[in-house]
């Protein structure tokens, strides 16, 4: 039967043989005493939590739901307790400042932990992430009352965040929002409006939801320039931290999704409720963006999840499960046998595995930016990880998704029922290509904007770290022949980025018709990158097991000669331009 | 909101403009009447029943479910009415013999109704789907007491019909059933089993349910060569045709799906029920499979279907939503302005109509097969059905599926809530990858026995007639320049097929491993030969709608710019050959 466990040997292989951490950690002053041990026994704890706690609860979850009785949200049976573990254990803090009862851990530790809560039960692992999101936007733009006020209890996990930004005409363009906020004589304000698609919007895991809400001040300017950012407690706080009245908030309905059925999306009514302006008039957009990078990274952490998830079934399955004959064994045969389920599962895990180690490397660039003495290199480091992280979220999801269906796959008709649970995850994937920022979105993020960040340098940085490992490749038995096409890809990479930053494709139209293409190609040049990167770090002499070796080499010569290739049809499609696809006038689609 | 309307004017221009089948069924003694004023009428007809009576219960029925009470399956409220409205205007008997009531209509008419009973309501469209089969197996091989019996109710609804051959241990690798026979004094066999993912297996639409049941008869041999096929009704049938005793049939549970939750997909217990040999013993397999390429195709049509359902609600949607600026138009405007969803729409449209295209090519080979007055013609046409079934099975539900999660996407969270019916799509069109022989197993039978079948004719003929297409297209302005790319698309899986045939792919495990990779590339180069040859009907001069003639050229040219490139990514992967892959031990996946 189908089980969850988390991956943290190759986690720690990451960490310790491919990024090598003790070194960058050593220069983070914040940061040097977490040495391996530390996170290895943190990852080790974690794991164990998600496996035997969340994993459980997953499918249970599914299938009862979330109810809406009498105005109140009921989690699935067993969803509070997990949340009071979880919370008295610290997961939640992880990352959070000391100072308001966090830990301080790096942003690289802490998404290791989220693919596995993602992995192990993706429902639950929002409560945190959403949570610990409004915690980093309260933290960095609201003042010091409201963080003494909220922090310390959202950090423990007593009381839970929720984010409200959609409104029913507003998803993709948030410049269209009408919520309004009017000032009241304490300084606070009425903020009333109607959002829809909000993650954690209530529930009763915990004793207050502390909302982030996004709405328009008097006369404040059309568009993304006049949107605000209020926090409005569902229950406000007494002026000693005591819990007083109910806020004027109530949920109107529960969204009946496709997935994360024990996720409670809620229709949200602010109605003429109180709120406290977090950050400055008109800027909240630009409040909400700082925390956009990280809940960024954790969406794309959670395809990657979900996908290893049900990667871990499909390879279980496909060892049990006998069916058919094979050229070199007696009988019938476990279906690993057969190339063609082989074949799926190394797409499976040749997309897995370089996807952990792009958000290992992504999030070292966070913790870069944090934590390094020197503001050079946090500068640089931000402006790489503003580069990567569409690519992250958009790449990680889709591909995520592919690897869900393609493990649901694998068990034939047994993925289709509820019983393996296959089913579950290839539902839950697909919310994850579509929230904060459908990939879409992020796609038109990184062509449109990031590629030509400050000066188009980032992106020049990006290509030349590969080029360095392609370089030092070449030397190597074992990576030269996968430096090989990976450089071809790169080739052909930078081929279009030039000419969508200033050539024959820089036109609006042609942009927006290549960037979806153009993430995925970017996505699959990173991946392979990171597939030589791992493959070096198995360099004879390290002290690694022969399996590890023997599966990264394996994975590696797979990724290229499998999957890399679909760069040149990218590339080829993206050469297309948006000519033909602009001709056609609307009505005749 | 979101409708269904069953495309019959492209599907009009296919038979008229495209394949002009009036000439074909004129050289068809049974169906030179049928002429394109009847067929057009009946798709006609057909739409309606499926906009107005089944789209409505298609959302309905997957809220509801159906129900195992006592024994007893309960469908969703308005199916037993619907289908009994569908029983009595003749929908189910439209290509089933006219001397056991049907309308001997030929298969290309009864497929493009398919495809709008798959598009307005799946799990609907599988109760004749599945009656149809059974029937044509019924009719090809059962004795005539055993027609006279059966077939007048199953082909006017009365009776329904379900196919019961897999169990817990035998899935694609039907060797491994374990149900027996043995025999009874009055020429009857007691059959004993249990079969799993049995569709329409009970319900309480009509008065009974023919089970055709796979088994074993005492000392058969082992593997696929000692199966036997049985008729066993649920409730027997009198001497003089009325209902008698309840058979020993029982639902022994319903399966919890992904999707096509309005279809009954049963466990089934035989538990010593009466039965009666169809066909020869030992014959069972073989019995199925003369009806297997029409279910096939109909699988195949079901991801046509859904596909086209989810774009319709897309491109209704992409005209309605205001959202975001573009650089040509003043304002917000509604989507469809932007580059990227354009390129959504039109990736969707151009699997669609090249997908329906090839659908009437085959099913009219199908015709030829079976009506035609040459018996060489007749063989040829079967060939070529054979080939070809295989790739309609599994590219159409895997592009369908890829269609219809992107027509999910085109709506953002709306895509995933359950209001617009798109993540319904996604859920119902993924089974179709699976159940009639996965998708792998599909590419299998392709590469390994359709490719050499009667040594290799039917694939040398099939490129041929691409070859004369190209050659066609050459000459005519606004072929040619498709021709280009599909021709060298041609050469990529002319090499690789002769490759994989007796070249250095032809080892087993290198077939194996290129066989999905093989039939996508196969895919590609057959709709792009639609879309040559759906423009070439374009030509100036026919009297085409100039709207249709637009949007041809357009998703023609979109195709081959943006969809067809992939054909060297593939050619390449199937190059790699198996090395890598089954280099790689069990244990170290």
């Amino acid at each position: 039967m189908p089980h969850y466990k988390a991956p943290v040997e190759d986690m720690m292989f990451l960490l310790r043989d491919v990024f090598r951490v003790q070194d960058i950690f050593a220069e983070l002053p914040e940061q040097k005493e977490n040495d391996l041990e530390i996170i290895s026994s943190i990852l080790e704890e974690a794991g164990k939590f998600c496996s035997e706690i969340l994993y459980p609860l997953n499918a249970a979850g599914d299938i009862e739901g979330c109810r809406l009785e009498n105005g109140i949200v009921r989690t699935p049976k067993g969803f509070a307790e997990a949340w009071k573990a979880f919370s008295e254990a610290g997961w939640g803090g992880l990352s959070a400042p000391t100072e308001y009862g966090g830990q301080n851990l790096p942003r690289t530790v802490q998404i290791l932990v989220d693919e596995m809560l993602s992995g192990s039960n993706l429902s639950f692992g929002l409560f945190p992430g959403l949570t610990r999101g409004a915690c980093e936007a309260i933290e960095a733009h609201a003042s010091q009352a409201l963080k003494d006020t909220y922090l310390p209890n959202m950090v423990s996990g007593v009381w839970t965040g929720a984010m409200a930004l959609t409104e029913g005409n507003a998803g993709s363009d948030l410049g269209l929002l009408k919520a309004t906020a009017t000032p009241r004589a304490d300084g606070s304000w009425t903020v009333t409006g109607s959002k829809i698609f909000i993650s954690s919007g209530d529930h009763d895991m915990a004793e207050n939801v502390i909302h982030l809400v996004l709405a328009r001040i008097p006369d404040a300017p059309a568009g993304t320039k006049g949107i605000s950012l209020f926090l409005c407690p569902k229950i406000l706080v007494n002026a000693d931290g005591t819990l007083g009245a109910r806020n004027a908030i109530s949920v109107g309905a529960l969204e009946h999704k496709m997935g994360i059925h024990a996720q409670p999306t809620c229709v949200m009514n602010y109605d003429g409720c109180q709120g406290w302006m977090v950050g400055e008039p008109n800027r909240g957009l630009a409040a909400m963006f700082t925390m956009m990078n990280a809940e960024r990274l954790f969406v794309g952490v959670q395809g990657l999840g979900v996908a290893d998830a049900s990667c871990q079934t499909a390879l279980a399955y496909a060892r049990e499960r006998m069916q058919g004959r094979s050229p070199d064994r007696a009988g019938t045969v476990p279906i690993i046998a057969h190339a063609d389920v082989r074949r799926t599962l190394l797409s499976m895990q040749s997309f897995i595995e370089a996807a952990r180690a792009m958000v290992v490397y992504t999030a070292l660039e966070m913790d870069r930016e944090k934590f390094h003495p020197d503001a050079t290199i946090r500068q640089r480091a931000g402006e790489n990880v503003a580069l990567l992280t569409p690519v992250i979220k958009a790449a990680l999801t889709d591909f995520g998704f592919e690897a869900a269906v393609a493990g649901q796959q694998v068990l034939g008709g047994h993925g289709y029922i509820r019983e393996w649970g296959q089913e579950q995850y290839v539902r839950d994937a697909r919310i994850a290509m579509i929230y904060e920022g459908t990939n879409g979105i992020q796609a038109q993020d990184l062509v449109i904007r990031k590629l030509t960040l400050a000066e188009g340098l980032p992106v020049r940085s990006y290509f030349a770290q590969i080029r360095q490992t392609l370089a030092v490749a070449a030397a190597h038995s074992n990576a030269a022949p996968l430096a090989e096409p990976l450089g071809a890809a790169l080739d052909l990479l930078e081929g279009v980025t030039t000419r969508l930053i200033s050539g024959d494709l820089a036109g609006p139209d042609d942009r927006n018709a290549a960037a979806v293409d153009y993430l995925r190609l970017f996505a699959l040049v990173s991946f392979g990158w990171m597939w030589v990167r791992m493959v070096l770090a198995c360099a004879p002499g390290q002290p690694l097991p022969d399996a590890l070796v023997q599966h990264k080499r394996a994975a590696a010569t797979f990724f290229m000669q499998r999957v890399l290739p679909q760069a040149t049809a990218l590339s080829q499609q993206i050469s297309a331009g948006a000519g033909s696809i602009m001709a056609l006038p609307d009505e005749l689609f």
